[in-house]
């Protein structure tokens, strides 16, 4: 029995040296050198070749590294008989705090006034008496860590969920429901599962809704915004500005004209990893949740 | 009896319609139109004219209307018989945590290099996995509520502190527990009370204990800072950076060199501003427990 760690886009020598060492009788295999897939019990999923798993018929468990799923979910060779999970450290969610946090105090804050002002040796304070309205699209484990982090600085909170009711931050629901949370919303947080329902969920509608002092974060899956839609609502001064972290395409192809827009900030899905050690530890207690 | 508001650099309309209308039985008397003075029993200071409080002989309180009390302290006219109180709201502390927070993140998260790389189209994640220690000079009620944010965000904190000590922040005292925070800490966030022992505390000295790597934010007073000490580690990095929001002369001059150091960050004294709902409040209350 062994775990494969299929993880294509980033280095994973650190995570299974660490996985070794805390489960010392488990062959951990790492792609692309999957030598035994007939032994794989578990596999640990980003951005995997898709139907990899056809190759593991003892698979009981599809881990995916980090808080989307849809990677697993949208692979057909992953049948309902196998289990599911995913890593969300506490990390993973203060990381993605700082990131959101980072861009909404820039703009709150008047970090490029400021900026200005001390080339110009203008000693002035510029007003932030009005307390800003984080709106969330989606709040699960992530979306309510990232916040709480901001009712506790003061700022005001609301959600769109499916359902999911909240004591701090207010939460609406359905067409109505997401239709409140942008004209409300002085930023909006996309942090959403990615399926059929939220797929281009930013679009000429919904944006047409938000205020024009709107400033949008998304750090949930390029799917959910439809570029060419935001593209037109910046043009045309529909909101303020766009915080993108996650595309349809990744690495974002150079000749893409959100590099290069005044109104948007490009990141390179960059918000927020795991650190290898509470991820290590939540992959060896799924592994022994099997055994 | 009245209230005096001898607030002089900035306006005070609107603190004080909303003192007249949570008491509107008590004269509000606002600087520079001090009528009677013999009727004043609380004086609510800030920047205030030395020596002002003479003409009150009925002033039982003198209150500050931020975080710092030393321009009362040092005002030999408001003597020891004189009762002296501070505003220190939620909305501060939040604003406070806004402010350091804002700066800490945006050099741990690469704001200028990620800034850089969309000029250039480069995507490439930069490394943020190690955890930054957040040292703090004093840990009072400002110092805390910010050392909570940054603990939360996943932020080391550490402290120096009189003798307190606290269950979160470690904290180290004296000489020797000076130079263990600043031995120790990435970012030095100053938020102590100004006075004979903490007067320059920022020098030469301190600042060669401090990381080649490690940012200065002083939110304190300017009086914390050495300024010749503190441009000569800069300009022979000792350290790496100082975010500068209070200053020995306020407004600073044109004419001083840290407007124009491309290693130093200058805002207006803009960190923290209460809110007039809840100053007035606590004015309220404060005036309401000497009757």
């Amino acid at each position: 029995m062994s775990i494969a760690v299929v993880i294509t886009d980033r280095n994973t020598d650190d995570l299974c040296r660490h996985l070794c060492l805390a489960l010392p009788e488990v062959p951990i295999q790492q792609w692309p050198e999957i030598t035994n897939p007939e032994a794989v019990k578990m596999a640990v999923l980003w951005n995997h070749p898709v139907g990899i798993t056809q190759q593991f018929p003892q698979l009981q468990m599809a881990v995916s590294m980090g808080a989307g799923v849809d990677h697993i979910l949208t692979d057909e060779a992953i049948g309902e008989d196998i289990v599911t999970a995913r890593i969300v450290t506490q990390v993973l969610k203060q990381n993605m705090a700082q990131y959101v946090l980072q861009h909404i105090l820039n703009d709150h804050r008047h970090l490029i006034d400021y900026q200005q002002q001390q080339t110009q040796k203008v000693w002035q304070v510029l007003e932030t008496d009005f307390q800003p309205a984080v709106g969330f699209l989606g709040l699960g484990e992530l979306g309510s860590f990232v916040a709480d982090q901001c009712h506790a600085l003061g700022l005001k909170t609301l959600a769109w969920t499916q359902s999911q009711q909240h004591d701090v931050h207010p939460c609406f629901h359905g067409e109505s429901g997401l239709q409140h949370v942008c004209v409300n919303s002085d930023f909006l947080v996309i942090l959403l599962p990615m399926n059929a329902e939220t797929a281009d969920i930013i679009n000429s509608k919904t944006l047409s809704w938000c205020k024009v002092n709107c400033t949008l974060i998304n750090v949930g899956r390029g799917g959910h915004v439809n570029e060419a839609d935001l593209l037109d609502a910046l043009n045309h001064g529909k909101i303020k500005h766009a915080v993108l972290d996650v595309f349809k395409q990744e690495p974002l192809p150079t000749t893409h004209p959100f590099w290069s827009h005044h109104k948007i900030t490009v990141t390179p899905h960059s918000s927020s990893r795991s650190d290898v050690q509470q991820t290590a530890e939540q992959i060896v207690s799924y592994y022994q949740s099997l055994i």
